[in-house]
């Protein structure tokens, strides 16, 4: 492919994870989406041949790539998993703030609206978060914690997480997101800094 | 209103509920509501001059006041807060695997989607968590938790359910709840049973 291809398709995939992060996967056509990137609707069956479902799961899979890439990032390296956490928490605060509240987490809606009605793409949101789990788990085994309970506790921040996102959302407030730092370090056992 | 009308209506709403829960908000068109229920449509704009939105709306609240009776009802009297919390988890998770992972909270998928695109449904939505959030934190207020401590609490328990109950539909497994409760006997200072 291309530079161009190449810059069509990222364009593609940009725009898409903007729409489906405002509006949803149902409120998401194709028409918008081209209208949205100007991409020639023929590129975009050239980059995505699977129509609608292959793009939006390209999106979902792009921005649950970046989240992990934050928390495996240098500035994460040395903190612990409390520490990592409100890095997560920072980053989905921001995200809320800069687009008045209507991005939080770039997964949660797709993967409601698809929980009972898109096999496919539950598949890829529950492999998206199922990649933030491991990290943090991981995380919390070289901290001590054992893999049974790593894990456990993995996905308690990480539902202390979207839900505290999601009420954000809702009542336009990161307060939350602030509540919920807090509540992560009682589960983790931290005192509060 | 006769009987008859009140039926009607009743229909409307609970047909409204179960779409949306499934789908989401832009995943339901009045057609499939009229399709789904039977109603005819001119009783649809009789009841809901309003229309979709007026629908959805009494959907979501009628949802919420399900929920907030649950908190309030016998079988939670004397019953502390991580105790009811649990009752709480029970019913999402029945909802769950009865549903074959279709209908977890009925407001979140809602509350996303219209977060940043329709400020009157996101009102609702913010209304009804705010409503549960007021039980729990008054629960917590009558166990000795000062009133500012309550509602902060109150608000982690619910950002926990709310993300246990995402993350259970997009597995299709009822342990992020199971593990929710236990967190939130954490939280809240409780010893597991």
């Amino acid at each position: 492919m291309g530079v161009k291809g190449e810059e069509t398709r990222a364009r593609l995939v940009a725009g898409t994870r903007e729409l489906i992060e405002a509006q949803g996967y149902f409120g998401t056509g194709l028409n918008r989406i081209v209208a949205a990137t100007g991409a020639p609707r023929g590129s975009l069956y050239f980059h995505f041949p699977g129509g609608k479902d292959q793009l939006v799961a390209a999106a979902l899979t792009e921005a649950g790539q970046e989240v992990e890439a934050l928390l495996s990032a240098p500035a994460a390296e040395g903190a612990d998993t409390a520490a990592l956490t409100e890095l997560l928490v920072e980053a989905f605060a921001e995200r809320l703030v800069k687009s008045d509240y209507s991005s939080g987490c770039p997964i949660a809606t797709v993967a409601l609206e698809t929980a009972g009605t898109n096999e496919a793409l539950r598949a890829v949101c529950a492999e998206v978060y199922g990649g933030w789990q491991r990290v943090l788990a991981g995380r919390l085994e070289a901290e001590g914690f054992g893999p049974a309970e790593a894990d456990t506790a993995a996905g308690q921040v990480l539902a202390l997480l979207e839900g505290a996102v999601l009420l954000a959302s809702v009542r336009r407030s990161r307060e939350p997101l602030d509540h919920a730092r807090h509540a992560v370090r009682h589960l983790l056992g931290k005192h509060d800094a």
